[in-house]
């Protein structure tokens, strides 16, 4: 049977298909809030119902958090694992938000069609576009596509913290041939896109405790240590003036871009000007000496993601707060070790607490370091020809920006290489109010996945 | 009659008094927050109806904000205007009060009973003690002291917006000869004090806008700009590091503190270890070369009273958010103009931001300069004595931290000299969660009334 009649299924069950991901969206699976934790379980238990469907022996996993999903599909050929996540970001401030995160809908923009909602692109909408390519398949072909894995997880949004024990307690079944992760983007529109290099993360919070009780600003300002000023002194000591981290020792084991790397990526496609301008900047304002892709592929990063103390409602209140608090996290490139990382980063905060504060370290935080690709294993050139064919453009092995940790976990734990597609675009607004996914992504992504499997699988 | 007679009913009426001043604080009068817009009026009609029941003729008079309570009783001698505020500040955090704010109740401490609640302190104990005078009195004498004029607001804790369109119609009823504030604290627990300046205040509130939306910190984290990272560098940047505000400009129009006036304070009775150690600090964190009352007393300030932006939730979220915002409060002292230094902060701040960047100024912050009292005026001596004779211990004229604006407006707009004593003390925790007022403050802030009463009414 040839490809092009699973892709003709493909184009036929779009509307179908789009519907199936709809109903997955309108489960608010926030991983992070503790509150949703039912609607995580609810998210597990739809994948498992679809799985099961689509003639996959399918099972919802318990984990001290969130549960895992593992499905199994036995078939000739490698044993390909499939990775995605069902659990999304939370979505404040909601009143950004121009509809209701959890009721998506198909809206029509200047790029096409999108399908707007929380999780339409990270992961929902990606890990679908899997599901549909074995969906046309069975349906044309009678049978799953090889020897398939499928293994969801529900955390990955919150650091994945059930994501190693359950791989070393489950080792066997997960240690496949190859993982393919679909949780990345595209470098540009249109471009196809294979991941060669991921950033790792470091996450850190802490608390700069001051003076013992709330103070009144006028009778103690002045003589009283504010804590949000500490803090912002201690933030503002992070970078030098030219953008680099100023953390004492912040750099080891980070590789310079070569210029093997700078030359592919002249030719990436990828446009600095709309990359900034969709973020409403002018200017690349990372380290200096660096491009925009340099900056965000290949450079380790320190970033505040939240920053809060005393009063924030409404009118003015003359307070000197105890109490400030920080959130953190770093990108790591190359062989940055974020153990080493973390102790820098406390000893740089602590060497600069003034008398009478003291500073408290969020215990729960995990970090993961970068996870580069072995692209020369044949499975890579298979997926740049069947990527090629289908978006018409050749395909790249680009770097990103985000942090995958799975790809990482994949070969230190379970000694399995990873090969990461996705077809989400830079302007999706992931982690944003207003995510989307483009159904052109959705569609060509399932097409994009039946050719890779066409290749690779048995 | 002699005071005494009028002394002993105030120690036989305690325990009634107590029970009317904890109905006062069981209305929660917070005015910076629209939701307790009702309470404020609740508060207002409450006093309304004390001093009708005083004998004094009394009134609600509406505002655009919270009313004013006017009440006039004619008699002869000079016309006193006394003044205080029913309204309270906000009460978050309120998982640090051990009971809730607005259910007071008597407690034992070491330091002897006191009265736990929001308001206690600032201000409803404090205006309490006169009332509480004044029954006293009317209850020995059968009529009024003297020739009284009272003036209660209720935004004082929110910038008083209403405040000087009233004062300015309602001029003829206002101008009195003399006023008398009851809002200020003790320098030290037992020394009577009497204010003879206090600090201005200037509100600035702005946000600093970065990215157009929410970035993915993988995304985004290099190139892009980082509110909350630009703020910390702007709030860095507003202090030397010798604790001097590095605002250009800053200190114009501040008088240096004087030789007789470091002689006085000398012996005012201050414990700077007990003030430090109170707020768990064990050094003066203001500039360098001050003590820690002349840091408090007679040194302008900037401090920052609130940071926000980000992700402040349970977890991790990889954003750069869009937005970071900061309240800040600068305190003034002398000659300060807080028209020209709300010029030169947002100079200071506007001249510091990088491209891509802009910030948005509240604009609807006040300011008031510093007051300076003409302590010649035979009613200070008067209450001196009085003070001295009813606390035992000779009373000091000190400096306040606090911004008391009403003190400059009395004086800018009615022509009216004002005496400013309190019976507050450090550790009342006004503004902050489990604020108190001591019993013994409320008991003798009353007899201190009466006496200063005998003294200088007619």
């Amino acid at each position: 049977m040839s490809i092009e009649a699973v892709l003709n299924r493909i184009d036929e069950n779009l509307p179908a298909a789009t519907e199936r991901l709809m109903t997955l969206l309108r489960i608010p699976s926030i991983s992070t809030d503790p509150a949703y934790k039912a609607d995580c379980e609810k998210a597990a238990d739809w994948l498992v119902a679809e799985l099961t469907d689509l003639g996959f022996k399918a099972e919802k996993r318990p984990a001290p958090g969130h549960p895992f999903v593992v499905a199994r599909h036995e078939g000739p050929g490698p044993n390909l694992l499939f990775y995605g996540h069902y659990d999304v970001q939370p979505v404040d401030p909601l009143t950004l938000w121009d509809r209701p995160p959890f009721e998506p809908a198909i809206e029509q923009t200047a790029n096409g069609e999108v399908i707007r909602g929380r999780g339409s692109s990270d992961d929902k909408g990606q890990l679908m576009t899997f599901l549909e390519a074995c969906r046309a398949w069975k349906e044309v072909n009678g049978t799953l596509p090889g020897n398939l894995t499928i293994f969801f997880e529900g955390e990955e949004e919150s650091g994945s913290p059930s994501l190693i024990p359950f791989m070393h307690a489950n080792h066997d079944e997960l240690a496949c041939d190859l993982a393919l992760i679909c949780d990345t983007s595209m470098v540009s529109p249109g471009v196809p896109s294979i991941a060669g290099q991921l950033r790792g993360m470091l996450k850190e919070e802490f608390t700069l405790h001051g003076p013992r009780i709330d103070l009144h600003s006028g009778h103690y300002g002045g003589p009283a240590l504010n804590p949000l000023r500490e803090l912002s002194k201690i933030i503002a000591s992070f970078h030098d003036d030219t953008g680099r981290v100023a953390i004492e020792g912040f750099y080891d084991g980070v590789h310079e871009v070569t210029a093997e790397q700078k030359r592919q990526w002249a030719n990436c496609g990828f446009d600095e000007k709309a990359y900034l301008g969709h973020a409403g900047m002018t200017v690349a304002h990372g380290e200096q000496g660096y491009s925009a892709l340099e900056q965000q592929w290949a450079r380790p990063t320190l970033e505040i993601n939240g920053l809060w103390g005393g009063y924030q409602g409404t009118g003015s209140k003359t307070v000197i707060p105890a109490e400030a608090h920080v959130k953190i996290t770093c990108r790591l490139v190359g062989d940055m070790d974020p153990a080493d990382l973390r102790r820098k980063l406390r000893a740089h905060v602590e060497a600069r607490l003034p008398v009478d504060a003291r500073v408290s370290w969020d215990t729960d935080l995990d970090g993961a370091p970068a996870a580069v690709m072995d692209t020369s294993r044949p499975e890579y050139e298979a997926a740049r020809q069947a990527l090629s064919d289908e978006w018409n453009r050749e395909a790249v092995i680009v770097g990103m920006g985000g942090s995958i940790p799975i790809a990482y976990y994949f070969k230190s734990i379970l000694g399995m290489d990873a090969l990461l597609v996705g077809y989400a675009n830079d302007d999706d607004a992931i982690h944003s109010p207003n995510e989307k996914y483009d159904v052109k992504s959705f569609h060509k992504g399932a097409r994009s996945w039946a050719r890779i499997l066409d290749r690779i699988a048995g």
